[in-house]
């Protein structure tokens, strides 16, 4: 096994957000971007422009919830008294169903990460369709240094160095949500009301750790596909890619095997005279390559995506796909004739990179803006090992290397990764223990397809504190928008939820012997 | 009733922390120096300037008890990614008694207040008396800003401006703590050991919070006299000063009405040609009053203390003071014949100012040295309101005004207070019901005759979170070291305080099925 992948702090946890990003139906381009370079994929980073959000997705999301959109002034650190300039946090409102503050009307609140506010509104059906019933207020926040919530005026200065972008953290956010929801609270006479949190991915993250620092600003937690345990070696290093891989090991051995041997082919190829040429051929690459790493990347960050979105039915994500994507990828490679292994993995791939049909030739976009958000967070607090294994994973083996992680933070930030500091402020270690005597109202639901899953709690802890997980559940589907062909197990998730989630609004009722019932 | 408090941000607060810190046997000044400006009292200020610790107080502590002093390196803002000097936090170690980390030994953690932790280190008896049967280290880490853990090099620098002081707030202390205590955990190989939180005054309110922030960090904390309570409208803003009167009160009706009239006489006698003067020879102080406040606040003060020192037997703070302190006072000012009210005044105010009868005249100490960390931390984030009532308050008339009090604060800091900030980042209101589902493991202990019990909890608020109320105890008598003259019930508090400590300790044990029970 020659081949190699180089240190990505972030390669992998870029990952988890754009699935959540990009249910943008009406977008198939002719030539798929994907980006190959090291702070692979760079989707988010494209679109998550803030001064230049999708005008497409614009349109859908007004035309499928209703919402006001609003600015909070906020502090750019909660936890100094340095004077520094405010921000205008951008939070989206609906008080449509909401039944008001004499009757405690709960309030939903969506911790928003790593991106647009409004995508993140649009892709979380599951709070909107919620609400009526419970006759809930909605509130999507929308995270700090994304989106148009911008300090220093604009994106371009918040993302201009090291010191603009210090105040980008989980903690910041946090203290954002809590202030916004005291502060609306307060403005809607509303104190008394209870407050919800649901987040997704990063954002369920938020929301777990939201609970838990912040016990008196939400009743409770819905965390969906939130990995708060992959960090440090609380769960082994292996885990993200061993699963990703086990995916596609399930469908076929055949499949494993050939995408697992098709590195070291891509690099001997890429070895010749004109290698790169004819791999640029092989994968119809719009320009030729530079270099097999940006081909191995581009591979790479398919195969992670593929097994997040691994959905029982047709998605349209980034990519239209078709249901039990990876099913479809190993078809395609395990029945093509021959031993060609890269025409067969080109085969597989463009399930993923063209199930429409319609693109002509590939874009690898490696053009990084400097934007992207959480590649700083990766830098700086997310510091969450992976390594790649030699046997058990289908990916180029790689090691898990600190050191290499801190100097490429250094080289593209200037900054050096605290890769103790989260487990320091929200726990990890032992966590069964902890919230056992410590915690109350948490759903961590997973799926068990979603890579992800590995690093969540995926056991019950106590009475309230429960892991919904689904066998054949990816990432964090159990929040989107209900679909006709939702499976059983998808539905009754739900229900469960629903449930859990009512018995903490009722449980808090009658502590504030509230008449009003839902 | 003309007579007026200025509205003095930290008067009462800074109160509560010299009692704690000034257990100096061997110091009988011959004039005692106190505090009248608005800052008062500023005893704190003088004897805890950081380059000038008290060179007796230094003596006794290093007789009393062991350990070592060392320092640890820290971040200045744990909660951004600024490039900021760091800076060195001392704490103080004792592993004599410690099982060590394969018996889980415990380890207790003072959490230190606003003073050189030596001070507390000397004060705090009670942690060093059990560590031995519960076989623990002790630790003593120093709050930043005080004592030796200044940042920017020297204490000089780090008062320098509210620029320099802006990462001196309690939830980067609470960090400290949290990296501190990891850290050194990771050292030991005692990662498995349980930790106790202690903490008095603040340090009470720092070791709550930290239990309730931190509950990965530690399993239990005694928070002796924490006024959590005391912010916003959560308790009547008259609390304090109705409770300080009450304690005179019970003592005797007329001692009390004694001291209401006085403050109308002083003033109408400071407006009078030669009343200054006057005033000055019938209070003895050495040199000439400027203003009848100074005067007022120099008493004030004192009855605030005396309330909070009303202990049940002799003690040596400050100044000497007999046992029921109080009592003494009143019965000075009522046994005294004749009807001229100061001298009553000032007979019963030499009980504390001059209880060795060898004060020769009072010294008003004016020169403040801008060096309080405590009232930069009221002018932030303790905003405490506190009013004193025409009718329950034996002290002047005054009405606390946030307008007044933020306009102080940015006279004196160019510092904008956030009277709402601790709420929002440690709950407060209705923290029954919040600690009721999520906290555990806490002794809430206060001394009712203590002005600080008001604004503290003093309700069991479950089976493991508890208040331990004692009708005559003061401002956190119980974390002293036992004396013979102990009352039944404090050593009772102190027994039970004991008998909870090592049920946390047993709890854990029982959890990690550890072999080693105490």
């Amino acid at each position: 096994m020659a081949a190699k992948l180089k240190p990505n702090p972030s390669d992998h946890l870029l990952i988890f957000i754009v699935v959540f990003l990009i249910a943008i139906d009406s977008f198939v381009p002719s030539t798929a971007a994907f980006s190959s370079s090291k702070w692979s994929p760079r989707f988010l980073g494209k679109f998550s422009h803030p001064n230049k959000p999708h005008p497409q997705l614009q349109l859908q999301q007004q035309s499928q919830f209703q919402y006001d959109t609003r600015y909070f002034d906020q502090r750019l650190d909660h936890f100094s008294f340095s004077k520094l300039p405010r921000f205008r946090q951008r939070y989206l409102i609906s008080t449509e169903h909401w039944v008001g503050p004499e009757r405690l009307g709960p309030i939903f609140v969506y911790c928003g990460n790593e991106g647009d506010i409004a995508w993140f509104a649009a892709n979380t059906g599951f709070v909107w369709e919620i609400a009526p019933q419970f006759g809930a207020m909605v509130l999507f926040p929308e995270h700090r240094y994304y989106g148009e919530s911008m300090p220093f005026g604009s994106g371009e200065e918040a993302y201009k160095n090291a010191s603009t972008l210090s105040y980008l953290t989980a903690e910041q956010a946090l203290a954002d949500f809590a202030v916004l929801i005291t502060e609306l609270k307060r403005n809607f006479s509303a104190e008394g009301c209870p407050v919800v949190l649901f987040g997704g991915s990063y954002g369920g993250m938020l929301a777990s750790w939201m609970r838990l620092k912040y016990p008196h600003i939400a009743i409770g937690a819905l965390a969906s596909s939130a990995p708060i345990l992959q960090f440090e070696d609380i769960v082994p290093v292996e885990t993200f890619y061993d699963l990703t891989s086990n995916g596609f090991k399930r469908e076929s051995i055949s499949c494993f095997n050939t995408i697992k041997q098709s590195w070291d082919v891509i690099i001997s190829e890429g070895q010749k005279n004109d290698g790169l040429l004819q791999l640029t051929k092989t994968f119809g690459f719009c320009r030729t390559l530079n270099n097999t790493d940006d081909l191995i990347n581009w591979l790479d960050s398919a195969y992670s995506y593929l097994a997040m979105v691994n959905y029982p039915y047709p998605s349209e994500f980034l990519m239209p796909l078709p249901g039990h994507p990876i099913r479809e990828v190993c078809r395609k490679i395990d029945s093509m004739a021959g031993d060609n292994i890269l025409e067969k993995i080109f085969e597989g791939i463009s399930v993923y990179y063209n199930y429409t049909g319609k693109v002509d030739c590939f874009e690898l976009d490696d053009d990084p803006h400097g934007m992207d958000g959480w590649n700083w967070q990766a830098c700086t607090e997310m510091v969450m090992p992976m390594s790649s294994s030699q046997d058990s994973s289908m990916f180029p083996t790689f090691d898990f290397d600190l050191s290499s992680y801190k100097e490429e933070c250094l080289r593209e930030f200037n900054v050096e990764p605290r890769p103790r500091w989260i487990t320091t402020e929200f726990g990890g270690h032992d966590i069964k223990a902890t919230l056992q005597k410590f915690g109350s109202n948490i759903i961590f639901s997973n799926g068990l397809l979603d890579p992800w899953s590995g690093g969540s709690v995926l056991q019950n802890i106590s009475e309230s504190i429960v892991a919904l997980v689904t066998k054949e559940g990816a990432h964090h589907i159990d929040l989107r928008a209900s679909t006709d062909e939702d499976p059983e197990w998808l539905v009754e998730q739900r229900t469960t939820e629903i449930k859990l989630i009512k018995s903490w609004i009722n449980d808090y009722y009658r502590q504030k012997r509230a008449v009003f019932e839902i």
